[in-house]
């Protein structure tokens, strides 16, 4: 299959290398068809790889892979040609993230609330922790699941308040990590839809999960 | 430690049973101090369970857990009284969720578009598909995380895109998991922030999802 990378930073390249890897040919387009870092990562991929601009790739993919930074995601496309990508899949690998000195990455479309900080706005003078919401109550207390334990994410702005929580939730069964502020539930509430869309798909609602880590 | 408990659903009922086998004296608050449910729960937990009014429990409580339907969040914590909660830790259990007939549950605090729904609307003829956006590319082609393979979620419209990109994602050594349309990206690109904040404050950088199951 003829793959077409949009993008030449570290997400583009580590594709285009695994897709070359797998036999497929691969042409990373972007902005300039001499593009340093696309020309270099095409020496080191060998044969199967080739470089073009974003127009180039669109018209040469069957399968196209969006790994552009998100700020530059809308002019790649218009570049790459609507009709060059007419039918063809396009895996989007990118985030639409905004970066702030400073500040750790935030999502540029979406969430600037969350359930959990409005609770701690309800409930000022409470010691707000996020937790429990991201597994079904039957595996609340000793979950026992294949590969676990699971772990619980939580998140609250205060800390000897997390390290109580941690505490039960280690009685519990329970592998435990911080995430930070009570903004932090801007995260966590969406994997409780995400757990819930799962299980309404399978039909199945013994899951759970786990930050695999080496 | 005695524990307040603020709701009678599942959840409640649940944690409030598992905090009393672990020992701790536990009150389950809700608006009518006689709750049937409340009274049912605390018949079966048993002699550290008891019930009463939310501001009941707000007082009992050295720990409270707020476990409401997102709709009775804050009458429950009106009721429960601020001053009954200061300086308390509150583990917030709740998801702020809306429920419409016929549909899954949505966030009702948040996301109402995405970059992988604005990046099919960028690419209105492509067959756009999200994936490798929740890892880092370190880790992308053969992942080798201890208790792996981790999951790759993905969402897309068209379901033979999605079948192409899952046919890669195994090549690459990923289990697949399809969350449905491309809204799904609202729940995919938080994931993104949740590895990438991970990463931040571990200063590690090997990690990624897995969706434990049994």
């Amino acid at each position: 299959m003829r793959i077409g990378i949009f993008g030449t930073g570290d997400v583009g390249r580590a594709l285009g290398r695994g897709f070359a890897m797998l036999g497929h040919e691969v042409k990373m387009g972007s902005r300039d068809a001499n593009n340093e870092k696309a020309t270099a990562w095409a020496s080191e991929v060998g044969a199967l790889a080739s470089v073009g601009t974003f127009a180039d790739a669109a018209r040469f993919a069957e399968l196209g892979v969006l790994a552009t930074l998100w700020s530059g995601t809308q002019s790649a496309l218009n570049l790459a040609g609507a009709q060059n990508l007419a039918g063809k899949v396009l895996i989007d690998a990118t985030n639409p993230l905004v970066f702030a000195p400073g500040a750790p990455p935030a999502l540029a479309l979406g969430h600037t609330d969350s359930g959990g900080e409005q609770v701690q706005r309800w409930a000022p003078q409470a010691r707000v922790v996020k937790a429990f919401n991201t597994v079904g109550y039957a595996h609340f207390v000793k979950p026992q699941i294949p590969g676990g334990p699971p772990d619980m994410f939580i998140c609250g702005n205060d800390a000897a308040a997390k390290t109580s929580v941690t505490s039960i939730l280690t009685a519990f069964g329970w592998n435990t990590i911080d995430m930070g502020g009570i903004e932090g539930a801007r995260l966590l509430e969406p994997m409780c839809v995400l757990w819930v869309l799962y299980g309404a798909r399978t039909n199945s609602w013994n899951h759970a999960f786990k930050l695999l880590k080496k």
